[in-house]
């Protein structure tokens, strides 16, 4: 970066990790500088934005009028844009799968929000990166933090171990889950996130997919992965090197900091929008090691991880369409563990997937979790739990 | 290092460091070769070390009869020998510093553990260094901490936190403080480690110690670095960058890890001896800001660092006589502070000191202790605490 402007397209500005990239732009305007905003549903904000930052180019997944079409192109156009240097990606599920694969064909440097896209696809996402020279900067707070802490270190780590905050219900009992409202599980207690996201992290499979895209990131087998209950999140990841030393990376839960982390790296730039760290007020720090055996969709993303080959992209669309059915009430929150394994058990693998395999793996395993929650009405939904006789 | 056998001296072999160098050595026996050996008062390990690993050179304070005489060598021969790469620096006090210039110049590889010689001469030794293009790797456990956190970064630290265990004494009150006996002051609530830096540890002298080599190593001033009351002792050291973003190092107190990476660096090697971390069994990890004005050394080794020039060379000297003489049982506990504070103040300062003039700042700082110890024996001593007109 150094001196020159960064230029740079946002796909997903509308949601979360969009809006505070547009934050970190705004405090850093000289060097940066939008060329392209794609947004979802918001077309409101997406439209300010527009007015804001003025790029050259827009996507948006709602019709955005007339007044924009000058301007219009496809995400993968915009994350393949000879003018653009880094591309932002925060779009949700697998959309984020081919303009990623745009983006680094093109040689641009990708900062990944989007979980999905090393969850479906890390091997194909991981060599074509290899392949076009383009760099992959993780943009989740324990991807981030794993990232700072191997910076410099020639060894490979022994040990990852991703914290976790638990969830709304880490102490919570088989009974009390399956009672859990979509309500109750939006309320995630440390980090502010889309519904999506938050229930993820009340099943814990937020953290399985985590550990998948590590496994890809950082080139770390799954038994070298151990997840970490940390309920203050503070430490956002550690690494453990095979001398036994450990590394860890600080800070308040704010996502602006990895953000900026992945814009600006290598430099690191001050930033007087977050606050240093108070140590006067600092909690107490503590850990419990997590069995992931107690955690069904931790144990089911651990499994098709290692299974890889097609198994996490079943993972991730059926984890999709599960928690969908669930916020719409129309299934426990138990029952999405259940779906999901219920899937990947039917699911013929396919090996050595290409990215339309992917696809199409994704397609069936929507499909079939609907087709379950369907043909099954006494196993899944809303009478689920009443007595069979009633 | 790679594939190469390093070749090294130990000087201070029978003290404790030394002695863990040596198990280190033993555990990695085709990756070192000990070129020379120096011991202090105990000959009897020292000649056991010699017959173990047969090194062309050594030296000891104590004769070691005539069966040596081929072998011996002063230390600043020994560190200076065109034959060694790698020079372990862990003799106690003044001693170490005229070996490190020596090995300095020489373009060796210092591993540092002895405190004094950056606190005593920090700009001299830096100088040298630079200018003859060798390194110096921290041992201590703080500053090797501080140094793993800042591989591979750009940035300069925004702030360093030192992590200090308290020692024995951290909730004591002033009259208890006045009360302690040196048997109590020797046991160390979590290191075990040599009788002076055990009194230190107690006093905090050795975080102030740790702060003014800190700001040596890693050209940091003052007002940055900060010292953590972290009783768990499992996080040795912080560094935070500008952007706020804080990296640890983590892991059990052992000073074979440190040991370790400063003989290693930049490998990290797999040691069996040294266990690997169990978070199962992890305690809570708590950090409380210390006020430095509630701890006279720690207070007294900031201003001197702040100071610079001589006075840090005086903190030393005095500290080191007045902690003899708590141990000796002729002074309070609390008197060291005093003793040491009256002697600062009566030190007239050296600008840009060489280091005859830190040699001979030491001899005054040192008889300067002794003779306010005799002239005043109605303000120290141990009839110092009863009633005046007793």
């Amino acid at each position: 970066m150094d001196c020159s402007i960064n230029k740079l397209v946002i796909l997903g500005s509308t949601g979360s990790v969009g809006r505070q990239t547009l934050d970190i732009i705004r405090a850093f305007s000289s060097k940066f500088k939008i060329i392209g905003l794609a947004g979802g549903m918001n077309i409101e904000l997406l439209k300010a934005q527009v007015e804001e930052f003025k790029p050259e180019m827009m996507y948006s997944m709602v019709n955005p009028g007339t007044e924009y079409r000058e301007k219009y192109v496809s995400m993968e156009q915009m994350a393949s844009h000879p003018d653009v240097d880094l591309v932002v990606m925060a779009v949700p599920g697998k959309l984020g799968l081919l303009p990623t694969l745009a983006a680094l064909r093109s040689g641009k440097t990708v900062a990944l929000a989007s979980k999905e896209v090393l969850v479906m696809a890390g091997e194909i996402v991981l060599k074509e990166a290899i392949r076009c020279h383009a760099r992959l900067n993780p943009i989740d707070s324990e991807h981030s933090a794993i990232w700072q802490c191997l910076k410099g270190e020639q060894s490979k780590p022994r040990r990852i171990l991703l914290t976790a905050s638990g969830g709304p219900f880490y102490y919570h009992s088989l009974e009390q889950l399956s009672k859990v409202t979509a309500d109750e599980a939006l309320q995630h207690p440390v980090w502010s996130m889309g519904a999506k996201i938050s229930i993820d992290s009340a099943t814990l499979m937020n953290k399985g997919l985590e550990a998948i895209e590590a496994h890809w990131l950082f080139t770390v087998p799954f038994e070298n992965l151990e997840i970490l209950f940390h309920p203050q999140c503070i430490i956002h990841s550690m690494v453990e090197f095979n001398d036994g030393s450990i590394k860890a990376q600080f800070g308040y839960p704010d996502m602006r900091l990895p953000i900026q982390y992945a814009l600006c790296y290598p430099q690191r730039l001050s930033n007087p929008e977050i606050p240093y760290f108070d140590f006067s007020a600092a909690p107490a720090l503590s850990f419990e090691t997590i069995d992931i055996k107690r955690f069904p969709c931790l144990r089911l993303a651990f499994e098709a991880g290692r299974q890889g080959r097609s198994y996490p992209a079943v993972l991730c669309a059926a984890g999709e369409m599960a928690v969908e059915l669930f916020l719409s009430g129309k299934i426990d929150f138990t029952d999405i563990a259940c779906l999901i394994e219920e899937t990947l058990q039917h699911h013929q693998v396919v090996n050595n997937p290409d990215i339309n395999d992917i696809l199409q793996v994704d397609s069936w395993a929507r499909e079939y979790v609907q087709n379950i929650f369907c043909s099954q009405p006494r196993k899944y939904g809303q009478g689920s739990k009443l007595p069979s006789g009633g």
